[in-house]
Formats: C-alpha cells, sequence, structure tokens
C-alpha cells in the first residue's frame, strides 16, 4: 500500500482489506463443513452451513458500499484504485464460494443420509482437501500483497481440474455398474462441479492479487481443460 | 433517471445504460446460440458461441471502469448512485448468464454429436424458451424503468425450476433404462442446470431493476426450490 498523506484513507483501505479476510476465513469454514456433511452424511451441519452462507452476502455489500464511498470521497488512482477494484472482485468470488459450498450442503440434505458407499465420496474429499489449499494460499498471498504466491496458485488449478475430469469418468461408471447408484451418483457429480468451481474461483482470485500487487496482468494463456475436453481460459 | 444539471452526467449514465443493453442482446444470442447448438449438434456453431462470449467479458470491464470513473466525479447519491451500482449488479450477472451458454456450448463439443435421441434434449430446448423469455422481459423491464415487469420476472422463476425439476428426474429415468444413456444424459443433466442457472440470473437481475426504480427490495420471501427439493432464497 502507498504511504497516505491522509491517514483516515489508509485505513479505509484497511478495514476492507480486513473485511476481505473475513469473508476469506469465512468461506474456508464453508467449503470445509459442507464437505464434511457430505463425508459423514450429516444433515444438521448440512443445514448450519446453508445458513452460515448468509453471512458471506452481508460482507459482500458491505465492501461493495465501502468501496463507493472510498472512490467517491478520494478519487483514488493507480495502486490504491487497483486495490479497490480487486477488493470488489474477490469479495465476489468468496461469496460465489460460499454458493458453491451452499449447493453441495444442499445436495447433502437432498440425498437423505442415502449415501450408501463411502467409496462414491472419497474422491470428492480429495479433491476438496486440493481447493481448500488453493483458496488458503491464495488468501495467504492476499495479505502479504506477494504476486509469485498468486502465480503458484493460478499454475495449480491444471490439478484441480484433473482430478474432476478423473472423478466425472468414475462417478460415471459407478452409474453403468449398477442403475441403484445413479440418483446418488449424479447429486455427488453436481458436488464435484462445484468444488472444482471453487478452484476456479480460487484462480480468479491470483489473477485479481497478481494484478493488484503488480499492475500486470497474468498473461500467457493458461488453457483450461475440464471434463468436456474443451479448452478453455475461463469458466466460472 | 433524475434530472442533472451538469449534462455530461446524464450522458455518462446513458452511456452505461447503452452498454448494458448491449451486454443484454448479446446474452441472449449466446444462449439461444448455445442451445441450437445442441438440439441441431452443430459443432461449428458451438465453437463460434464460445468465441462470442467473451464480448461479454470485455463489455462488463468497460462498465466497471466507466462506473467508477463516473463515482469518482460526480460523488453521484439517490437514484443516481442505484442507477449505477444496478448497472455494475446487472453487467455481472448478464456476463454470467454467458458463461452458463458457454459452457452448454463446451459440452456440445464433448458429445462429439453422440447425441442419438432428440427427445433427451426436448426438454432442454423447452425450458432454455422460457429461460429466454424471462431474460428478454427482465432486459425491457431495465430499458423502461419498469419495477412491476421486473417484479413479475421474479414471480416467474419458479416456473423455469419446476421444469427443471422434472427434466432432472426424467434424464436419470433414461439414465436407469439404458446404461448405454449415461455419458449423454450427464452432459445433459449439466446443460439443464446452466439454463436453470439462467432464469436465477434473470430473476437476480430483477430484483436490482426494482431496487433501482423504487429504492425498495423486494422483500417477500421468495422460496426458491430447486431438485434438491431444499428451499433456499438465493442459489446463484
Amino acid at each position: 500500500m502507498t504511504e497516505h498523506t491522509v491517514s483516515a484513507y489508509g485505513e479505509e483501505l484497511t478495514t476492507i482489506a480486513g473485511l476481505i479476510a473475513e469473508m476469506g476465513g469465512l468461506a474456508e469454514d464453508i467449503v470445509s463443513n459442507a464437505v464434511s456433511a457430505l463425508m459423514r452424511q450429516d444433515l444438521e451441519l448440512a443445514q448450519e452451513t446453508i445458513l452460515k452462507d448468509a453471512r458471506l452476502d452481508e460482507l459482500l455489500l458491505d465492501i461493495e458500499m465501502r468501496n463507493v464511498q472510498v472512490i467517491a470521497r478520494r478519487q483514488p488512482m493507480g495502486q490504491d484504485l487497483r486495490e479497490i477494484m480487486a477488493a470488489g472482485r474477490i469479495a465476489n468470488d468468496l461469496e460465489r464460494v460460499g454458493d458453491m459450498a451452499k449447493n453441495v450442503a444442499k445436495r447433502v440434505i437432498a440425498m437423505d443420509a442415502g449415501l450408501k458407499s463411502k467409496t462414491l465420496s472419497i474422491g470428492v474429499e480429495h479433491m476438496t482437501e486440493l481447493a481448500l489449499s488453493q483458496l488458503k494460499n491464495v488468501l495467504d498471498a492476499y495479505t502479504r500483497r506477494n504476486a509469485e504466491e498468486a502465480r503458484l496458485v493460478r499454475d495449480r488449478d491444471s490439478e484441480v481440474d484433473a482430478i474432476y475430469t478423473s472423478l466425472f469418468r468414475e462417478l460415471l461408471t459407478y452409474m453403468m455398474e449398477d442403475p441403484r447408484n445413479i440418483t446418488q451418483c449424479a447429486h455427488l457429480l453436481f458436488c464435484a462441479k462445484n468444488i472444482e468451481r471453487i478452484g476456479d474461483h480460487a484462480t480468479n482470485i491470483a489473477e485479481n492479487v497478481f494484478y493488484m500487487v503488480t499492475g500486470d496482468r497474468l498473461t500467457e494463456d493458461r488453457p483450461r481443460m475440464d471434463e468436456t475436453g474443451v479448452m478453455d481460459k475461463e469458466d466460472a
């Protein structure tokens, strides 16, 4: 952050960064709880997780209003403007991470403790660990204003995508083996897709952190490949 | 729009509203083309649709930068501020509508003209017609600053949800009948989910139009129910 002659201004930016950190911690919790609820088929934890997500929506609105006030009052330029724009975008991505986790929690309730085999959901758990570590790393990169750490997160998204692709195929195999697996596996397909998209949001955040810190775009095209097998740079 | 002593200001707001209208028209085209590509298994049209989506991303960035400039220069309040905040949010929803349509187009390529029975995709086409009419109506409500039309769009989202729920069940039945349908139906499940979410984005836009015009929130809880059977107010 550049030094500010008006110290109240620096405080405003610090408050916004603090709210982002709060959203980040909460988003990690919600993702972790949603997948625990899935693994344990814990309907109560799923319900709690759905309720918790509302706080992320409130924090997003709060950050948006503060951003508008800072822009109107200070007419920020350069690094300061990038900081504010990045905060708005990162807050949006974190709110969507919460939505993805909420979708998983809702599926737990829909499955109504009907997930017979833990094998079916173990791949989702493994993918979640990786997506959560991506989310944690990118939030650290934001706090430390570290562009290199942000780039590393961006580069590792292909690992989440690869796990997702193999999981997609695995779930289809289970469906083909026994039609009684079809309903549960259809729900798990959507859970897996939601987790894969959490990885995409971590990548979006990484790109915003990199731009905020350096003023440059992470330009090399990072081809994304999902189970559709269609290359794509962005697929949120 | 309130009268502006500085007429350049009014022009700035009109330009932003024009860019939203451009995004809206483009989003409608992309959705319509993506589903045509699905119905006809037209790989070329699918590829074109994916490329077209990039323009929505550019328009979103343009609107965001213009919003920041207007806020910094004019310190808008009340109706004008609502107008600018709504434009930013609506642009975000339209960009995501494009992403959803792009996802459908990518699945067409993944299915590689392998959709044997048109019956399987006819439900998706029917749901798309409704989602597109929702999108068209809410864009008209935005252009006419008509809160009542926006409310009607919000109230009709449950019809899209209902079609989606019945389609979800129907696709599972096809999977159970013949394992050879499983891969294609899994792709169609995701297509259907993407279209259902286009309906959700139309609803978000409707809520923003209503707030922009009236300054009030559409408060009555509109319970959303999807195929998970879990009630939820927001599920984007």
